[in-house]
């Protein structure tokens, strides 16, 4: 869609639909939002799109996003560093952050095993979580991948190769969510909560 | 939704999420995203919104969006003055350019008389479309804003300020649109259809 009234107006369109999930009828509408913004308003989101792009750096500890060396929660002493939760992405980490059920600290993958897009091993931060499992001092590795067949593959991928080297390797658990109806539940899941259910007085133990 | 991890990600979260249809998890998403763009990219982004404020400007005669005094529609010497067409905004120019059926020119008037939102006629280019049927040399006014109440209430405004004062003003023609089933098409659509009716032969006219 070439609107061709201004060169201006086509270059932000252009540039604004590289991003995902903004088709070109989007990104007029979001243009002509700019247009009518303050000009203060729109060199700050313009700043902030550059300075995202050139401060923003990953912890050396656990490729989380930081504007320091070390991430917040690495940083933390209050961090219980003996429990690793792989992720896949920052996304996850701030899921897992609100639940505010986690003392751990994590390792972000940086995405999934996914043959099919051409993502392998050596494309994500696995070599460094295997370092850290090497160096010792980690008690337990959580694994809390998507429950896909490419977050299986990549569970079982870290398993091979973390296996006997930490002491205690676990998944988050599977099964109905909080407040689901059995029968709207997908055959799989309520398979696998079949298949991996608890003991009913442990299930209502909350950890802390 | 505040990460915490990163000022200059939560910066950018904040100013994304400012545009229209986006929220604080779609911010994120495209925050992400531009992380993973190449630094020139970005940079083109960046510089793309800021050159749209700074240098787009809006035509001398029709408001449309131009990036010299007069657009490319009005500059355009093959261009029938006569007719002006009166749309609400560059979209509907752009869309009505798309059926290649149009050969007069436009005067946008950048929204609609809308009481609800705190739109009143002064917040529109309503002083400059008068001025220019006053001017002389306009034979016809169509209007062409959506069938809502609010297009309804600024077609009446617009037609009790021109009467008398230009040959002809017409509005786009409401009915079924062209491929659509009578079933499953609104009463008000189908009754203002029957009102509406033309004669057959007129109906197959292909005007040029």
């Amino acid at each position: 869609m070439e609107i061709g009234f201004s060169k201006q107006l086509d270059d932000a369109i252009v540039e604004i639909s590289k991003l995902p999930g903004i088709g070109k009828r989007t990104a007029l509408r979001l243009a002509l939002h700019i247009l009518k913004m303050e000009r203060g308003d729109v060199q700050m989101l313009s700043d902030a799109i550059i300075a995202l792009k050139d401060k923003v750096c990953y912890c050396r500890e656990c490729h989380n996003l930081s504007d320091t060396e070390l991430c917040e929660i690495c940083a933390n002493p209050k961090r219980n560093k003996q429990i690793v939760c792989v992720v896949r992405d920052i996304r996850d980490v701030v899921a897992i952050e609100n639940t505010n059920q986690y003392n751990g600290v994590y390792h972000v993958l940086g995405g999934v095993i996914a043959p099919m897009e051409g993502i392998g091993p050596q494309h994500l931060n696995l070599d460094s979580l295997f370092q850290r499992v090497e160096a010792g001092g980690v008690g337990e590795v959580i694994l809390a991948l998507p429950a896909t067949v490419d977050g299986d593959t990549t569970n079982f991928y870290i398993y091979r190769n973390i296996q006997g080297k930490v002491p205690a390797i676990t998944t988050i658990a599977r099964g109905i969510g909080i407040g689901d109806e059995l029968e709207y539940t997908d055959e799989v899941t309520l398979g696998r909560s079949l298949l991996s259910r608890t003991e009913f007085e442990k299930s209502y133990i909350r950890r802390s």
